[in-house]
């Protein structure tokens, strides 16, 4: 019984990475569409969100149905419940994937304001970032954690640069450009609220390796 | 044994309640704030956020606790795991209360551009959403959680109504008003996004209600 949990328990690990790829692939496919105004890559991102929605509630059963059937100890009980927590911040993180494109849908008729120099640099820190929490997660690793945590900075910085960028270079002063303006900021914001969905991660990743620590091991607080 | 579990589960349902009612009233406040232009309400709602923070730890503490001790039966395991779920929904709806506290500081100095009409609304809409989805969960109410789900057009039409005369009546008419307009046109994007975490509480509540249903009486859900 002990052995087929712990196969359980790796399974779901393998369950949440792949909910993770497919919250890479999204933003990964969404700035695409952005970037080269392909309205059918911005659909596909669309349509995929169907099959992140059912992995995130197949997840979800499988974590209720261990926990009830194993009824397994503090420590797993933690994993399995930080599971639930992020496999949510993973679905969000798709979802956001599908604003941008339908934003990019709203703008591909029309010229692109700029080259777009900071939204692809916003893009690969939140890529990294969704990387990093998800592997924290699973190697239960705090230092890991905490560096998504450090670069969360960065991502506020790059999107107030291309929403200061935006209101004052180009609202301010070509009022024509405010309709795409707006479109571009708020693909800004969402890739910005990306990250802030893997500093969830990382800050229940944190929480449940010092609970398991504080509750077992006090003495490692020291540390 | 048994009693005394009922009793904790209750204190749960306390608390959850009064996690949504710390969101309500942040939401409340931000916009009393923005209304008014009330620099020390916005701070109020911001320095609240440590309260919030630090009750949504302990809720999460107690239902591992509630899990680990009692390791209840499948349909109280579910309303637990729902309950963890839903507060981590309301404690991003008090962040996001605390978003809109933080760009009411930014239009603070400078005048209102319009009589802000259809945010108040939206507002309201958002905040009925909120009780009507904690309602959901503690009673276990899927025809409230229904209503929640068909409240969200409403909320989306009216973000699109305010994001749409922003854009076409201010910033394209004067290129000046962009810095504010922009400001407004994120606060109702937040307000609706503060919508989109009620569904997502009342999608966990009727997921949570058809799970008991599907494992425990197939036949009703032929009703």
């Amino acid at each position: 019984m002990e052995r087929h949990f712990d196969q359980e328990l790796k399974d779901l690990n393998q369950e949440i990475l792949k909910m993770g790829a497919f919250a890479e692939e999204a933003i990964y496919k969404s700035v695409e569409a952005l970037k080269n105004q392909d309205t059918k890559l911005a659909h596909a991102v669309i349509d995929h969100d169907n099959d992140v929605d059912n992995l995130e509630l197949a997840i979800d059963e499988k974590c209720i149905d261990l926990i009830a059937r194993y009824q397994p100890m503090a420590k797993d009980l933690r994993f399995i419940a930080t599971g639930m927590k992020i496999n949510a911040e993973l679905e969000r993180i798709a979802d956001i994937a599908v604003d941008i494109a339908q934003r990019t849908l709203e703008l591909v008729d029309k010229p692109l304001l700029k080259p777009l120099i900071d939204i692809p640099k916003l893009t690969s820190v939140a890529q990294n970032m969704v990387k990093m929490s998800i592997d924290a997660f699973i190697k239960r690793d705090i230092e890991l954690a905490k560096k998504v945590l450090l670069s969360d900075p960065e991502a506020n910085a790059l999107r107030d640069l291309v929403q200061k960028e935006l209101t004052e270079d180009y609202m301010a002063k070509d009022s024509s450009s405010a309709p795409r303006a707006v479109q571009l900021l708020l693909i800004a914001r969402f890739l910005e609220r990306i990250c802030d969905h893997t500093t969830n991660i990382a800050e229940d990743v944190i929480y449940m390796v010092q609970a398991e620590v504080v509750k077992h091991h006090p003495e490692k607080l020291k540390e």
